[in-house]
């Protein structure tokens, strides 16, 4: 029961109102009042603030029950954009989107790890002349990739070189993001998006903020236990879900079949044999789809566990795991939360697949960019 | 990263500041205004009010830098109160709690189930008589117990017999709201609450509130899976921790120890075989101990997932199955998350054991009631 505080006009407000114009596409100033909860003098502030930095203009008018037509507020979409680069296993997925969330470009390079902050600065320049992005409109870099730590020194250096800020995002937390951004998700409904790649995540999103946890280390669904007793994990733990269910475990699983290997010609990279064998399950190789689906049964032992700690409502399923056969893992989910979800009587656990599902950590990374450009000092998303 | 809004005069603030100034015991308005991060005039405003409302007072001045002397705000402890009932499966725990959050009364009475609403009823009466405590002056009561749905009806009809608000409250959510309310908890901390009794549920505080899930069914740590192909559950799922964890299944297992049960004599109610079970374990039985330590093991593995899947840095362990043996399973818990948690190498996750285990959860609903009074149409520690 979200009994919501009428917010304050600070930075959050702001980052809030412009939130809600973005969902509604056009809005008048009674309706923000109304949606925000704010003020009508803060609205009127906060709106004078934004048009003049251009980021919203007035877009013409609606009828009005009584008086004076209502002035229509929309975003400004092409005057600021946000870079996210998402550094897959073997590939960079780069793309650039502006204050609406449209994606106004999008490039996947192979990814050379050697000297990888000049390499990027280089990509950065490459990917946003390709593109025609003046350099001041250009309100920084998300760098999206699976763990954060090391990368504390590279992102210093590299937001020297490009005199622009950069931000590190967890794959997981970026792509639940870019869900929650793109699908315009009630504030109030808790919201859980699983990432599955060669490793697997989780993103939770409460109240419309990303939650972090104590170290922004939330989220390690492939580190939820499924086998006490089961297969040890380079973690330290056992049974963790992701030594069962990630494209690197499902690769894996695929290979130990001497006929499906050799007949699929699983020889290459994690990432191109785990879409060899997504391609084949999808299209009636019997073997292959077992092997995805044992994959897609352990991730909703976990999946569960998860939606039962926290009961949640609705799950997006996103990331390059589920780009091929994401219906089979979808599917395998829904049966498992009909039949043992511990809400499941109380309400319908909404299961979605991704739209974009291998480009939605990139334009999460890229959302958080813009998003915080919009109200300094309060990312609005994150808390 | 909790960037915190300012926040506005609701009814939440009223919370706020009554919270602030009983973790504090003594207040002056500047400190609460730094501390609440309100306007002095919010903060003058407020405490004005609740002083009229007789839930604070002014008592005394402290000394300040320059200028007169700040007076200090201190909770008006014996203005009103809560009562908790608690309901186990063979007992009625019934506390009843001031406004600073000591327990002014105590009282464990055996539970007949029939006619129930009616039975408490007269226990109320008869408790709060027993204390003195003035009709006008009791807040509420809260029933607290494993499950709510089919309460319902019971609490519309005990609160016309009372007159007196009547709420319901999951018993591992009541208990974590007591643990965070006597622990003074940093609001910023995300703080997890195991509850073992005869099931396991969890309660989980995320800045300074319970998180409830989209149909207040979170926390339900015993539906959590830690074998996928384990034992079956009522609720339709396998392996729940609970049925390899939870009193009674401690139980369970040490009945199936033909030497144990005889030597033990197990052959009371689970609660009472169960209390035999955890004074000969840490008597030095060893048999008992292995029982409830293998119980301790299990529980780990669930808890271990829960603070991967939510970056948990502080956890509580509480409930009747820690009332005697609790420190088995805090060193169990320790130990476990030491060697496998996924944030350890970030920061410390520090395993308490409940002062109160037996009534954390009376306490916490007792408090949900006060809290409810201080601040009508916003309960603190709820969203």
């Amino acid at each position: 029961m979200a009994r919501r505080e009428t917010p304050a006009a600070g930075p959050g407000s702001r980052a809030l109102v412009v939130d809600v114009i973005r969902s509604a596409t056009t809005i008048s100033r009674v309706e923000l009042a109304e949606l925000t909860g704010l003020t009508q003098p803060s609205i009127s502030n906060i709106v004078r603030d934004l048009i003049a930095d251009g980021v919203i203009h007035e877009t013409g008018s609606a009828d009005s029950v009584r008086g004076k037509p209502r002035k229509l507020l929309a975003i400004q979409p092409a005057h600021r954009f946000g870079i996210g680069f998402q550094l897959g296993p073997e590939s960079v997925t780069c793309v650039a989107i502006d204050l609406t969330g449209g994606v106004v470009g999008r490039e996947v390079v192979p990814l050379d790890r050697t000297d990888l902050p000049a390499r990027l600065a280089a990509r950065f320049d490459d990917f946003t002349a390709g593109l025609d992005l003046p350099r001041d409109r250009i309100e920084g870099l998300a760098i999206v990739a699976p763990e954060a730590p090391e990368w504390a020194e590279e992102r210093a250096g590299l937001a020297g070189q490009l005199r622009i800020p950069v931000l590190f995002e967890n794959d997981a937390a970026a792509a639940a993001l870019g869900e929650f951004w793109s699908r315009r998700v009630s504030r109030e409904q808790s919201f859980g998006c699983v990432y599955l790649s060669t490793g697997i995540g989780a993103g939770l999103v409460f109240g419309g903020s990303l939650f972090r946890g104590a170290s922004f280390d939330a989220g390690e669904l492939g580190h939820v236990s499924i086998a006490y007793d089961g297969r040890s994990c380079p973690c330290g733990n056992a049974g963790c879900v992701e030594r069962y269910a990630s494209m690197t475990a499902t690769v894996d699983a695929a290979r130990a079949e001497p006929a499906l290997a050799a007949r699929l010609r699983l020889d290459g990279t994690v990432s191109s044999a785990y879409d060899t064998i997504a391609r084949a399950a999808v299209s009636g190789d019997a073997a292959a789809y077992a092997v995805i689906d044992r994959a897609a049964g352990h991730l909703a032992v976990a999946v569960t566990s998860m939606v039962n700690l926290l009961d949640l409502g609705r799950l997006v399923l996103t990331g390059p795991g589920v780009a091929v056969a994401g219906s089979i893992y979808a599917r395998r989910l829904r049966t498992h939360l009909a039949r043992t979800a511990h809400a499941r009587h109380r309400h319908e656990i909404v299961v979605e697949l991704s739209a974009r599902p291998r480009d939605a950590a990139s334009i999460g990374g890229a959302a958080l960019v813009v998003q915080a450009s919009i109200a300094p000092g309060h990312t609005l998303g994150v808390s």
